[in-house]
């Protein structure tokens, strides 16, 4: 738990973006007395205090943790109408074993190097837990609420099989658009001001880009992006990066083909972004010309280093690859056009004759659900990682809830 | 546990209204011995019995609590086609120290003040009750089944939050009238009788005004009316008093203004109610004239000693009141006429201008969700007490289902 | 846990048929050294491979437990590419005390006699467990999937209820069949694949006949078939014959009615089908000449000895049967003939006539929901049993998670 220093100048909402490992519960004068000050029901704002003449007693019922819609610190006192207001600052008391501290999943841009590889460390951790060890409980007493806003079974079974696993509970909304609330009108901050309120930590899925940020900026507790509309949706990322460490032993140096959907498709997006941290990296895009990768990754790719080149010949490409990332062809993309649909999805199939030629070190990737984009036969090869990358979302996502949750 | 002494009379079914915290199992002869009898599964009715003369052994199958479709203590034998009933009487074994047996929770009605003082202590135990502490366990074993006929998610988070921070476990029905059973033709009893079946105590919201005591009438488990319709809603008028005791530290002598929809309001027409019980209170009513509080409200004040006022004047009446009520103005109320719903909905607006005289240890209250007749940048103030209000639900709740599962 | 033994033979991957009671995480050297053998992702199948000269290592990462799609025993190596299979076959180190190996549930036809009382056994015990007992925690750990692909509110809680009064945990899918990826075409096998991937056991409700086999012949992990399509439904067939063994105390010798829809009814037939396993049973048939018993179950019966006959006259019948087991005629199946619906309802109704000529030992049973095919006066009659045979459901099913998951 970070803790505060405290002096006696005015207080500054703006900056309290402090968000508690352990849930703060200062209910009582005891608890507060450890650094959290009081200020009346009907104080006035940015009123000078001395938070040493402070001396929390019965009468000064600190019976709020939260003041001023997102409040952390001020905690209203009972004592009359006197008043107070306090500037809360960090002191560096954080702990010198904590890596660092991880507030919020929003977006793959928010990691780097370090942290994947510390994140990946932890999700390796989750691996090797066992039913009923002790490590299987470190969660216990937590709650987290699922909040989505369009439906994602396959996400959201694998947040709340993560959350327990780790000895957690779940609140479940399976399709909050139509939450009673947000049908009447209520803003998602309101309604985030409320599941807050409920829970220890919230998983959301949205249909706007753009959702996951408002609502962390809004929450006291940690949100993470389960996918924002068109925008994020940085577990998916994360347990790609993962699986192909795992999967091939290394990130550096890896040559990878991104196959299918390059132009809508969210996640070979997030990969790209990810993977260009890594030194060595060859990318190879193959996709039907109407869906092809788009010149701002492509940009981004060529400014970080790392090699890239288009191809449409899919044999060619594995046969000197680590990784095939096959994707779908979202007909949903398409609108009326069947027709380029069609031509499309049938372009690039992975199959026997991609086995054929495939290094016997590779892996197949694939983020599901699929439909014909691999044959079923290529199921039984060893080299079809898929599954164990969807198993992989599970490591992941426990990792950051325990991350979040307890921190290192 | 409430025990029970028997007599060689008759049973009169129609009294068996017994409710027990903990779960009864008398599926043993040791445990039936305790106090329940038996009945031949093929038993007629009405049969002299001495409940001395009852030896139950291994012959004497205890294998059902039920019988009789609400059967508490009839247990069948298995001894040929003999056949015993019974009278039962309630013996005042009930513990000193229980200040009362909370059975249901149906209507605000069914509280008075000093039941309200006892909820609103366990209350505020609850406010106290740490993650992973002896209090978040108290619900062990217990479970809750949410049966909610149509859908109130922020109401449903909130009871399954309830039940899980007390360690409770609990089974959901989010769109119940779409329950296989009901849309097939199957009676709320029914269906009541089969979820008492697999759970503890039944949460329950309903379209129809009146369901929730059908509901309680039926079930041998503690029933929680989570909302019937234009009905009751007894649990958001317990977490309302209870604000307003926490907030303003009293609620003798408390001045309210309710504003905005009074007529259709469920909450504000049982807040009203609530609030009677109390000392010299002066209730305000601040509405558009097609949405006035009605005159059986009105006059129910009136009877109970209660002053009250309408007012046009929000800005004057905000400045003499202790909490201002303030709630939505539903727009379905409205049907086609949308002008009069546009001029309703516009006509009492909380903003600045209403924090600029409300008294600094006033409150400003809202039942959520809030459209915009509370403007955002009252989120800022401390007046603003709409989210810790919602957060109270959580407490109530946390305390009633301690309640009806463990009593005091 | 089942051991294995190993040749240095090749595999057979159509024979490995394996589900482990205790869940396989088979991630680090020493678990796998235990019997499991490794295969590096990129190996070639059917490779000779002699298991003693295995030593698991730090550079033979075991990190996959699956292999082939369907893997179980193969675990990746990393060592070059050297590469290895093997062939398993069972040793006979089964526990003694181990009654037999429950893997799935799926059909009716998959119990016998011994089966069936070996199962009962075991329900009997759980209409025993109290809550916070041991006996209420021995699924602690463990998470339970209920994936429905249409809803069936009733038996979803119930399997539930069955799950979390055991201790163990559940992931929800009220509506899979609007599973986004199953909405997207993505096959029954695949959704599996993933969903086994977090949980350890899939309760599956489908609306097509043969989807629970499928979806069994994919799992690595148990599934329990809560109903496919015009199918199966097992563990409903399960608990009514538990319940006459309950009610009657025996189930050789019993004389029963099937009353209502026999044509459409999957719950008759079953019941049928599993009491032919019975000495001298007497079967009743009485049904509206529309939705008469079909002849496969009336020469199966006739095969296996099992006296039954046709009957019009409920009255007749009753007044000479240990059960009644009346059944909804339902409506869905007469499609636009309402006229003859409304004949077939209404000929056969259980109500006080019935009663009045029922032997006082025997009882009535309804799978439910029941509309007005038994009047709700029959209701006070402890010879009414449908209330009790839906909680038997609920002690069936705990016994089927203890069996699939512990083991005897």
């Amino acid at each position: 738990m970070t803790l505060f220093s405290f002096s006696t100048s005015t207080i500054n909402t703006s900056k309290l973006v402090f968000k508690t490992p352990t849930n703060f519960s200062a209910k009582d004068g005891e608890r507060c007395c450890q650094g959290f000050l009081c200020a009346s029901a009907g104080c006035l704002q940015n009123q000078p205090f001395s938070f040493k003449s402070c001396s929390l007693s019965a009468d000064l019922q600190c019976n709020k943790l939260f003041c001023h819609a997102k409040p952390l610190y001020l905690i209203n006192s009972r004592k009359g109408s006197s008043c107070y207001s306090l500037d809360v600052k960090e002191s560096s008391a954080i702990p010198t074993d904590r890596k660092f501290q991880l507030d919020d999943v929003i977006e793959s841009q928010q990691f780097d190097r370090d942290i994947l590889n510390d994140i990946f460390e932890v999700a390796r951790e989750m691996e090797n837990i066992e039913k009923n060890s002790p490590g299987s409980k470190i969660l216990q007493g937590y709650l987290m609420a699922t909040l989505f806003y369009e439906p994602s079974t396959r996400t959201r079974l694998s947040f709340e099989s993560a959350m327990k696993r780790l000895g957690g509970e779940v609140l479940t909304t399976e399709n909050a658009r139509e939450f009673s609330s947000a049908a009447k009108g209520e803003t998602l901050e309101d309604t985030i001001r409320t599941v807050e309120g409920y829970s220890d930590i919230i998983v959301m899925r949205h249909f706007e880009s753009g959702a996951a940020r408002r609502a962390a900026s809004t929450a006291s507790i940690p949100v993470i992006n389960a996918g924002d509309g068109p925008g994020q949706h940085p577990t998916q990322a994360l347990l790609d990066v993962y699986t192909i460490a795992r999967e091939i032993g290394r990130l550096d140096g890896i040559r990878l083909a991104l196959v299918g959907d390059l132009a809508n498709g969210r996640t070979v997006r997030s990969l790209a972004y990810l993977i260009a941290m890594y030194k060595d990296v060859k990318i190879y895009f193959v996709s039907p010309d109407v869906v092809k990768m788009k010149d701002d990754i492509k940009d981004h790719l060529t400014s970080m280093g790392v090699e890239w080149e288009e191809s449409t010949d899919l044999l060619e490409v594995a046969s000197k690859c680590d990784v095939v990332y096959q994707t779908r062809i979202q007909r949903e993309r398409f609108g009326e056009r069947i027709d380029l649909y069609e031509a499309a999805r049938g372009k690039y199939i992975v199959d026997q004759k991609v086995l054929d030629v495939l290094p016997k070190h590779a892996v197949i990737m694939h983020p599901l659900p699929r439909l014909d984009e691999i044959t079923t036969d290529v199921d039984a090869d060893p080299r079809a990682a898929y599954f164990r990358q969807a198993k992989n979302g599970l490591y992941i996502r426990m990792a950051l809830l325990k991350l979040l949750l307890l921190g290192w």
